[in-house]
């Protein structure tokens, strides 16, 4: 077919850059996780996950799973339609009533993912309310970037997590502007944290509404597990919180939380809300018992805290250079797609260890990066096992390039 | 807080013009669908939903219900990753291979729903090919517009199942332009069929790629359920087959399939699909048991075919008018927003029957409708107690019309 030359070309191109993308094909099996059986050309292997956003193993925890497999039982597999027609399940509401509790809000709404939830909510922000400005954090994730793009709102990028230059962006606007200012609590690849209360201060100075991307912060930042926000009592002075269910939660799924109108105003216009199926509601019973367990449960965050310093930690010890980070999120740059996939490959195959290369569009190219997000499931055997493999490696590395 | 106010007025629009949208809470139990229980503010009550794209009670097939569970306690309950990102399971690959062969292509891809799948395949097709105009049936679904719409694509709409003014549009366009033609099969809203072979000799004569949306078709058209492509012998002439799991086949997701460069294509390159946490692998394996079902038994179809002829036939007896076409889609047309939904809520309160009153923006103003989808699980007995209702209502209406 004639077209597949049109397609063809670009993907040679990727291939030439190193970006092009092999999936590692995976089995996890519950009560192994982040052990899981690798699936290759040449069989099947064991391997341990050291990139999973699974963040706390919620995905194969006991309660959770059963709540999942209770559901299915007794309502089925699938929502049968969109909220609206037929697909509204009492499942979905109560979840719905967890989430606006978690953020101490009046209302929530269920998107099918992270990423619509974003788009959705982004682009029906920008292109409904008068004269909209969406103010945005130059890292802020695809799913915002593109939400903002689809409404056609004016759009103003400010600097990375810096809230004196949002504030010199926000004072040029005229007064009769909506202003929305767009950001993230944790990037995940770089791991730094928003300074959330002065970015407020600004907003709250201007009139501006504040949008804030929690997705990989909610389940394991605050007291309940309600995100950096909560844990910086800060939840209160944001107009929209946004969050996912397919990270620490273990599920998959995302969210808005905010008042009674504006959730019922993205409710009602969102046509990435409106002309879908609802997700399944045993997807919705599952992640409602997993919010509950880690609003009451600190186990999983302390065992997670605990591992990820542990592992820095060693890693300092030998030398292995990361960036450094208030988060649970441990990027050691590469800054080359080749070498990066061949660390990975390597890891993979000599060690059974998996951690992904992490390269464009994902993150700029010439930025290209191993990720590594310890959770409560890791041993201190896992990181020593992985420290000793980094180690191998760089040592490696090392004397290819006294050689070279 | 001052937002609310902007929220609010466009919400209060809506309810004057009737379009505001109150969700009926359902809660679906294996073994009864179509007979549901539904929430209210009184309490809890049995209703027979008519409105479902659960079109073949798939949601509750045993089967199905028994693929998902195993999966659920075999992987727990999420992917914990992107697809590039630890999210790619076993499950999810299998799934791929059961649409491709599904559809005859060489390859598929998984989404996070139907509305992804098109809108992510229509933008990264319309932004990254060279010089494409994307040339849409002017009833396609709002997915697809959304997609063409963000792509920023030279967009050209073509006369609603209309092959000779397609033919006259794609005439105008310039020889070096990339040309997708863009359509459904059937139409959710009125129940039409496109003549797709004449279309594609359409797109063949111009050389344009042939981009179909089986959404309302795949699992219920066809020896094995690939849509009404499959039965009109046509798949091998199309170029990209997109279609859901969250209809016929009663779980949740979305898809194409088409050639290995096509589908490679947009997996490198299409936002909505690399920046999302992949589908749970028990979604992925339950609608794999459930497309390998409906490959073999025709039993479901035969039961819906003959279940939809059945309320047609009931309908023309007693003189209640629905829209006739070729499809299992039963349109009864009310036309005023307001009306259509006090007929809805008389159907629910007074007979337990739900059926959701179709309103702006899923069909234009002044269209509404009542939307009945019978299916195998509906007994000839649910059948006659709807024409009874809506016999009662019709008298009602007739009367309130004569004394007005």
């Amino acid at each position: 077919m004639s077209f597949d030359v049109l397609f063809q070309a670009q993907l040679d191109e990727l291939k030439e850059e190193g970006n092009y993308r092999i999936f590692a094909e995976l089995e996890r099996q519950c009560g192994t996780f982040p052990k899981v059986v690798n699936h290759h050309d040449d069989g099947k292997r064991d391997v341990t996950v050291w990139c999973s956003n699974d963040y706390l193993g919620m995905g194969q925890n006991p309660k959770v799973v059963q709540a999942m497999v209770d559901a299915v039982r007794s309502c089925g597999t699938g929502a049968g339609g969109t909220r609206n027609i037929s697909g509204n399940a009492w499942h979905h509401k109560r979840l719905e009533e967890e989430l606006a509790d978690l953020h101490n809000k009046e209302a929530a709404l269920l998107f099918t993912s992270g990423y619509v939830s974003n788009w959705a909510a982004l682009s029906t922000l920008g292109a409904r309310l008068p004269n909209a400005v969406i103010l945005s954090d130059e890292l802020n994730h695809a799913s915002m970037i593109e939400g903002i793009r689809h409404s056609r709102a004016q759009k103003v990028i400010w600097k990375h997590n810096d809230p004196e230059d949002l504030d010199r962006k926000l004072a040029t606007l005229p007064a009769n502007a909506t202003k929305i200012v767009a950001f993230e609590s944790v990037y995940s690849m770089d791991g730094d944290i928003a300074p959330i209360a002065e970015i407020l201060d600004v907003c709250e100075k201007h009139g501006a509404m504040s949008y804030i991307d929690e997705v990989h912060a909610v389940g394991m930042y605050g007291p309940r597990g309600g995100g950096v926000a909560e844990r910086e009592g800060l939840m209160d002075r944001i107009t929209l919180i946004e969050g996912t269910l397919g990270k620490a939660y273990g599920c998959v799924g995302g969210y808005i939380t905010g008042s009674h109108a504006l959730v019922d105003f993205v409710r009602s216009f969102a046509s990435g809300f409106i002309f879908t199926t609802a997700l399944p509601p045993a997807v919705a019973a599952a992640a409602t018992t997993s919010i509950r367990h880690l609003k009451e449960s600190s186990y999983e965050r302390d065992m997670q805290k605990r591992q990820v310093a542990r592992l820095r930690a060693r890693l300092d010890a030998e030398g292995i250079p990361h960036v450094n980070n208030p988060s649970h999120i441990i990027p050691v740059m590469v800054k080359d797609p080749v070498k990066c996939r061949m660390l990975s490959d390597i890891l993979m195959d000599q060690f059974g260890i998996y951690v992904q290369p992490i390269n464009y569009p994902t993150v700029p190219k010439g930025t290209e990066r191993l990720r590594f997000t310890p959770g409560p499931l890791h041993t201190d055997d896992d990181i020593e096992y992985l420290v000793m493999a980094l180690k191998t490696l760089w040592k490696q590395c090392a004397i290819s390039h006294a050689v070279a």
